[in-house]
């Protein structure tokens, strides 16, 4: 089947127009199919309950950093929950890092002009997956350095010895401008990669910038990767304010710091992604997969990332079943583990699906918290875009009409499905606020919007049903 | 001389008007006393010095808290400073508290439907004169009360034996309405006096919500009044966001707590008030005070509360040095100690200047933070309110013109002086954010806008000196 002819039967199957083809009839007329969408859109948005099941992840099993308790409890809560709705639900093994934070303190000991028994505490968070400092910590001249640029300019003869600092600030305006993904990637490349890149110029530790707003004083923690053949030296994050501190400071002459870190890399651990089939009435085995991840940072509990992202993908599957409604395909619930520090339920799902990844038509990923959704991303080719137009005319219908159009991938744990072909979608959400408490303890039940949250929700609901009713959206190519 | 004729020739002072009485000529022309107040005024708001010393103070110095190095630290540079403005300056003695914190942790350890294993680890910070917990801790129920009412309700039967939390909010949209002082007013009461309501009924504990906006999930400190004749109990502050997860477990079941403190109160120990005066050319015994107070809480350090305040009435000092003014009056810049946890720099002073109390001529404290001014608050009598319109009228020029009549006091340090008839005055600034990083770790130096702070400077500058220009102000009523 031509690409041209799918998305005119797709386009059938919304519009109302009346369809003439030797194809399958859609099972649903056009007109029909809108109304059962605003529906399920209507349903979706007055229901409490992706706020209810958000509420168990954060207050009754709080943080689910990879490998914990949390995590493995959140695994047989939300089993539980899905196997109630009805759904047909597999713990599919997932071999995980088991990274624990330790103690982490650090303090200004030195600087310029500064009388003696004087210092600052900083507000510090280990990395992910970093390694220790020695037992009695490092001590060592801090040197701030504005980005990698700078970073290479100074050289080793400047850098050796010494704790770098990457003072490269998470973009506000940017952000409060409604591009707060943008803001954040311009600040967490330092995160990611800044150890090694300090370390090879012989850096003893690397500290970043937290990688979001100031204002609140909080670290914000995160993984790091560190490069092969490259000495591993501890890395952490320090609020905002103690970034422009050590500036000013370091400005007037040398700063010191010392640093003590005592995280722990234990053996990788078993754990599992959840996969809860809503099976479907006529093509039960292709699959429109919609998900969030079930593991979070160990510093608050998780509401906003990302416990909102599974509840709400949960609430797909609750809403149909309230309308009593089975779709056409089967919808998938997938509440993903280790997202955040090794992404190891989505590569290993993909892995074990590859043999029916053609069956997969689609996979939808919530993980940008849940400020009010106005529209949803796509990462399809170009040409599919026209055929998502109708269903962002029902989601206008609550302020989530818009449709963008994605080159890039729209959730991390589904981009290895992407690659592999599957179109990926995402809400589209308000995001202004979110990096303020993103990878922070502050990240808790009480930043979660219960209508907002019930919107984004319905947008999953919507996206879902009709991708799993109509006909399969062209595939995105291949990538390695 | 009567209060109408001191009106009289105050208004003769700064209108402009030529008067015509048996009273000495004023110093100055009203026209040539306006002019000068525009001088001083635009001087102010155009010098970065208050930044400079807000920077020292906060960068340099760092945590202030009474008894502690960084206290005695900055006794030392702000004496300096105003030395080398060619003030005359003197370190009154004044006897101190010792409050020093320790460790302090608290988590969640059980809850309704709680696994096996899990606990929230809770953001709290003992109130500064707790005592310590056991050395292993305390174990206890949690049992949030809304107020004192509920907790009189709930009596000793439900109290005894238990952790009590007072989850009583600051009210966001009072501050955001522009009443930040009435919604702090409205949680605090809870910090400084539940510690003994708890204990009298036999809690274990105390711990407030914190008495500031939600969203940052840090504990604000504060001082606590142990109320004679009832058991001293630790208490804490917890986060908002803390409080609120408990009050949501509460509702389905019994919570615990883990809690340990280990704050120590040492013996009183010797400090000072920095006393500082630009002495007056015709009247040099007679004072119009400016002041801040140079101590603050440990967790942050100290730059909205109180090193702007300092800083801006040292401004004063600089500015009439930068003009070569020298007024009437002598303008003394007080640094007070001790504001936080004990007034002993306020009511020490007053002590020791009752004899010459009728002296003071005005007393002018900064301690509200430094956003924009919107003018400045009076504890005045009513009759003196229209002669500070002249001096509202120069002010507007920075959009600081509005003149506010308080029944209360301005200032905690210059309380002492009020009650004892001197009329109190603060710049009248906005609060909206100050709350959000009172008394905790993001109180810092990146919070203070320089031009906003120089417009605070500005204020007391021209307030301070026609106070030392024009003729005295109408006493207040002494109080006991």
């Amino acid at each position: 089947m031509t690409k041209t002819l799918l998305a005119a039967l797709f386009i059938t199957l919304l519009s109302g127009a009346a369809g003439a083809h030797d194809e399958p009839a859609p099972a649903v007329s056009g007109s029909a199919m809108t109304a059962t969408l605003v529906r399920i859109r209507d349903a979706a948005v007055v229901s409490d309950y992706a706020y209810r099941q958000t509420a168990m992840l954060s207050d009754e099993v709080g943080p689910r950093l990879t490998g914990s308790k949390g995590a493995a409890e959140a695994v047989k809560r939300v089993a539980a929950e899905l196997r109630a709705l009805g759904l047909e639900v597999k713990l599919e093994p997932v071999k995980v890092p088991h990274w624990v934070r330790g103690e982490e303190t650090a303090a200004l000991v030195d600087w310029n002009n500064r009388a003696e028994g004087l210092s600052h505490k900083l507000a510090i968070t280990a990395l992910g997956g970093s390694v220790a400092t020695p037992k009695k910590g490092i001590r060592a001249e801090v040197v701030p350095v504005r980005d990698f640029a700078e970073l290479t300019a100074l050289g080793r003869e400047n850098i050796s010895g010494k704790i770098v600092l990457f003072t490269a600030a998470f973009d506000e305006q940017m952000a409060a401008a409604g591009r707060a993904g943008d803001a954040y990637g311009g600040a967490v490349a330092y995160r990611g990669l800044g150890a090694s890149k300090a370390a090879a110029l012989g850096a003893v530790a690397a500290i970043n910038r937290s990688a979001g707003p100031i204002g609140n004083h909080q670290p914000h923690t995160g993984a790091l990767r560190y490069a092969d053949g490259v000495a591993k030296v501890p890395a952490a994050a320090i609020a905002a304010e103690d970034s422009l501190l050590i500036e000013r400071l370091a400005a007037k002459g040398k700063v010191t710091m010392q640093l003590l870190l005592t995280p722990q890399t234990l053996p990788d651990t078993d754990s599992f992604n959840v996969v809860a089939d809503l099976k479907g009435r006529e093509l039960p085995d292709e699959i429109v997969l919609v998900s969030g991840h079930l593991d979070s940072w160990d510093l608050g509990t998780g509401a906003q990332d990302d416990a909102t992202g599974v509840a709400a993908a949960m609430h797909v599957a609750a809403t149909l079943k309230t309308l009593g409604l089975t779709p056409r395909r089967t919808i998938r619930v997938v509440a993903w583990m280790n997202e955040e520090n090794g992404l190891k339920g989505g590569t290993s799902y993909a892995e074990l699906h590859t043999g029916d990844i053609a069956k997969h038509i689609a996979a939808l990923e919530m993980d940008y918290g849940s400020g009010h959704p106005t529209g949803f991303a796509a990462n399809v080719t170009p040409a599919t875009l026209p055929l998502l137009k109708p269903i962002g005319e029902v989601l206008s219908g609550i302020g989530a009409g818009i449709v963008d159009f994605r080159l890039t991938g729209v959730g991390a744990d589904i981009g290895p499905l992407n690659k592999l072909g599957v179109p990926g979608f995402a809400p589209l959400t308000d995001g202004r606020d979110y990096f303020t408490i993103h990878h922070t303890a502050a990240d808790t039940l009480d930043k979660v919007n219960p209508r907002f949250l019930a919107e984004n929700a319905a947008v999953l609901s919507v996206l879902a049903y009709a991708l799993a009713e109509g006909e399969p959206l062209p595939r995105l190519p291949v990538t390695p």
